[in-house]
């Protein structure tokens, strides 16, 4: 018997794989016009579009497999003729490291680029995280000079007032990893037994005995990150001991100790009242002490140099016009990814919104991006400079709608109704006419037997008008149009042309002025939306 | 030692897998300009954006795998957590499928959806052809009525002329499968020993001994889809006993009688000098004989509905003023695709063009579609009509390429070059001012030492002008701004800033004009292009 049942008809699940979704109507259309603004700031910059291929090998794309024999943790991947692993890009920025070096002799350098389309990450999906989205980035590959680092900033700031964030509402943060590294870096003066793992530091390692405990550099980074969550006392926690989070959980500390947790805090807090104040706060924490130990193991000294670079970015962006009301030195700001190793920059948006549980908090971060030096490398053996953002699409998105930037409801067709069915070569010539003046327009083509079907039709269409056009209105050279905004509520009920005809939202007009008055209705239509 | 040398480090190869490729500036620009032209003109026809996930169970997607174990025939594919298997859409029909019947309560019946998106063939790749690439789609499901497919029609002849395609240079060409599916059927009246095997038709074939030879239909679809290529003489060669082609292999015919191969041959030349005398001449084709199989065997005759189906297309569209010079019946259309139930149209381009051998030829075939009933059925078991038109976005974009009708050189941005990398401020602030007024302009982000390399770069850019403002200029107050369209031949031999002065496309202005001077250069530029 059981197996017997197996063996009925089976049919495929109409479902989107888990962590995948459909977009449909007006959540694309917004968002391709999102886009469109945002690639026209891009161009007027002087960036170029690339799409690269959404399939790029698995050795291309490198990084976050920690398995090669089964690369399918965080990219979708597969065996082609049991030779090469395939995969889904899960980011831009490792495709444009992988284009630039195949083309490197083919393009301008410096490159100016912008990609907008799908990223793919195998990763657990959970509410309103999915496993394809977009992203929008645009980079330049080949400038060695922060001038392109304050160039992408002040692009940032053009974008979002051209997508429809009013000036006020968004800051762009700049920090500098070269700084934020020489700090840690200078954590090895105070500690005794726990010392930062400096990056390119390993000669320091071999001066000192085994019994010491090393701290990663990534593992400070990945803790200072969450600063806006936990705030200051819940890093100092987390750098030192340890810290219980709110479901009573602890989180092992990093092991730090509380004078190098301060230290560390002490530098992200260390923003002034403007970018100068910002500047000599940050001279002053990078003081004799931490110098002493450059000095003592003859590292060049980048912190400095970092400093410098945000000097110039500050200097640059005065110069067009871009004061800290816009883009503004904020020493709190990392960026967790590890690839890294100059300025780095966050545009986050300041106005209020309600959260799930109804409290109050700003938006928060929509795009974020630095430079990184070594990306391309990984192909040719030769460094090349680079520095970028990609915007969170999504995100922003979500950040129009809470603005009311973007109009939620998108006015359907016009929809000329079937009263004959044998006069469908009619009411055809009717929505040609209407479409031919501009006005989107449709003939109902499902079963017209049913008129209360058509008008609920409409309805769920949001159309705007609808026109009648029954044996009698043909024979007397008239048609009726019906303002569905006015009419919408009352429309459910109704089954039968004869009630139709009865709401004073209807009128009758000559045939010959349908476009005309059609128009009419319309723009009234707008105009009421508007009030 | 061999070895070791192994042991060196690995670089990954910068470059997209076999068959994949990169899309750069223009060429993204302008299909994405196309799209936009499209999807302008089917927003006007009602239908609305649909962008469905990239990946899909394979379950979904259903067609085209032969191997369920390993389904990578055909599809890109992957096992998801050892459970199920997705892989990447090969067509934008199957994920319709798919999302109608998963959304189908929430969706308006009759829903039109159009959808624009890369789909992935995992197919052996060629000059060519690409196992990515964009497909355009059109589709109204749940419309019964053929008034649906003639608005299809519409559509496509209404997109073609939006894009650039002029009246007269396309033609859109009409058949129905009912009636072809009713010829091959007819086949059976005359011929002895051989048969087609009629679809849906399995009762018939319980009447007939085992000694016959039956035809497959798809078979000779396959083989009259090749009009176009062999003509009427290969056509009947193939049908019946095979035939050897240019490079002296034979194929092996279909195995028809030399009198059913000619009646086949007869109906795609069936074709009158307008749609009245094309239907006439098919209602001949159709006569006693075919009807009579059908009578014994006491099958619905779906050749006579496919006839009045075609007639009421034909009415249709005569009635919105798309006569036969734009749309017409064509009994020679077939659209190879198995799930095809109905009307087919066919979108030919009408100029010639020489192709990769010098010989002209018509351009061909840019989109095409059908009416298919059966796709939503697989999931929900209830039959769901659809009609619908995919353009072949790449061959559509060189027909206008061939046309002339995009321009292939795209402007570059005003380059601001860098005399002294001091004043960086200075330079940042003139492409400030240049973009806010509209000007496409950068700064010059490379080394600045070498000025000959700046005007390198500046010439690949293909930028119509460029600022120079040295210690000199500055401290007169003026600038020098160059017509790069003039210069450019020259530029590549020039290094020093003294030779670059005496060109005559250079100009002296206050620096206060820039943005007035720039602009009328830039006019004069575009001017001297369309001469």
């Amino acid at each position: 018997m059981a197996k017997q049942k197996k063996q009925k008809i089976h049919r495929p699940r109409a479902e989107t794989p888990k962590g995948f979704r459909d977009y449909f109507g007006a959540d694309v259309t917004q968002r391709n016009e999102m886009l469109a603004k945002i690639a026209e700031v891009y161009h007027r910059y002087g960036f170029d579009p690339l799409e690269s291929s959404a399939v790029e090998t698995v050795e291309a794309l490198g990084k976050f497999l920690p398995d090669v024999e089964r690369p399918n943790e965080g990219v979708f991947a597969w065996l082609e003729e049991d030779k090469d692993w395939l995969a889904l890009r899960y980011d831009l920025t490792a495709p444009l490291a992988r284009v630039y070096a195949q083309h490197r002799n083919d393009l301008p350098t410096p490159y100016r680029r912008y990609a907008m389309g799908p990223v793919w990450r195998n990763e657990k999906p959970g509410p309103g995280r999915f496993r394809q989205f977009y992203q929008c980035d645009a980079d330049t590959v080949g400038a060695a000079s922060v001038a392109a680092d304050a160039e992408i900033c002040a692009m940032l700031a053009d974008t979002l007032e051209a997508v429809g964030i009013a000036r006020g509402d968004y800051v762009i943060r700049v920090n500098n990893r070269k700084v934020l590294d020489e700090i840690i870096r200078g954590l090895m003066v105070d500690s005794e037994k726990t010392r930062a793992l400096p990056r390119n530091f390993s000669d320091a390692l071999n001066t000192r005995g085994s019994d010491w405990k090393f701290v990663e550099p990534e593992d400070i980074l990945r803790t200072i990150d969450k600063f806006d969550k936990v705030g200051a006392e819940g890093v100092i926690e987390l750098l030192t001991e340890g810290r219980k989070d709110q479901s009573g959980a602890f989180i092992e500390g990093v092991g730090l100790s509380t004078q190098d947790a301060a230290r560390v805090v002490q530098f992200m807090e260390s923003r002034g009242q403007d970018n100068t104040e910002t500047l000599s706060n940050l001279r002053e924490l990078m003081g004799p002490s931490v110098l002493a130990v450059h000095e003592e193991h003859g590292v060049h000294h980048t912190g400095l140099e970092g400093l410098d670079e945000l000097e110039t970015i500050a200097t640059l962006l005065e110069a067009q016009g871009y004061g800290p009301d816009r883009i503004v030195i904020d020493p709190s700001v990392v960026r967790g990814l590890g690839y890294y190793t100059g300025p780095v920059f966050e545009a986050e948006l300041t106005f209020e919104i309600k959260d799930d549980k109804g409290r109050v908090r700003q938006f928060g971060s929509v795009a974020g991006g630095g430079r990184y030096d070594d990306l391309v490398k990984r192909f040719t053996g030769q460094s090349v400079p680079g520095t970028g953002v990609s915007i969170g699409v999504d995100r922003l998105l979500a950040a129009l709608r809470a603005k009311g930037r973007i109009d939620s409801t998108s006015q359907g067709p016009v929809v000329v109704t079937v009263m004959d069915r044998d006069r469908m070569g009619d009411y055809q010539a009717m929505v040609a006419e209407l479409r031919n003046a501009g006005i989107r327009a449709e003939v109902y083509l499902g079963n017209p037997k049913n008129f209360g079907n058509q008008l609920k039709y409409a309805d769920k269409r949001n159309s705007p008008v609808a026109v009648i056009e029954g044996a009698d209105e043909k024979a007397r050279g008239v048609v009726q149009i019906k303002d569905l905004a006015l009419g919408a509520r009352l429309a459910a009920d109704m089954t039968t042309n004869e009630e139709w005809k009865s709401q004073p939202a209807q009128m009758e007009i000559a045939r010959a002025d349908l476009v005309a008055e059609v128009k009419k209705m319309i723009a009234r239509a707008n105009a009421a939306d508007r009030e």
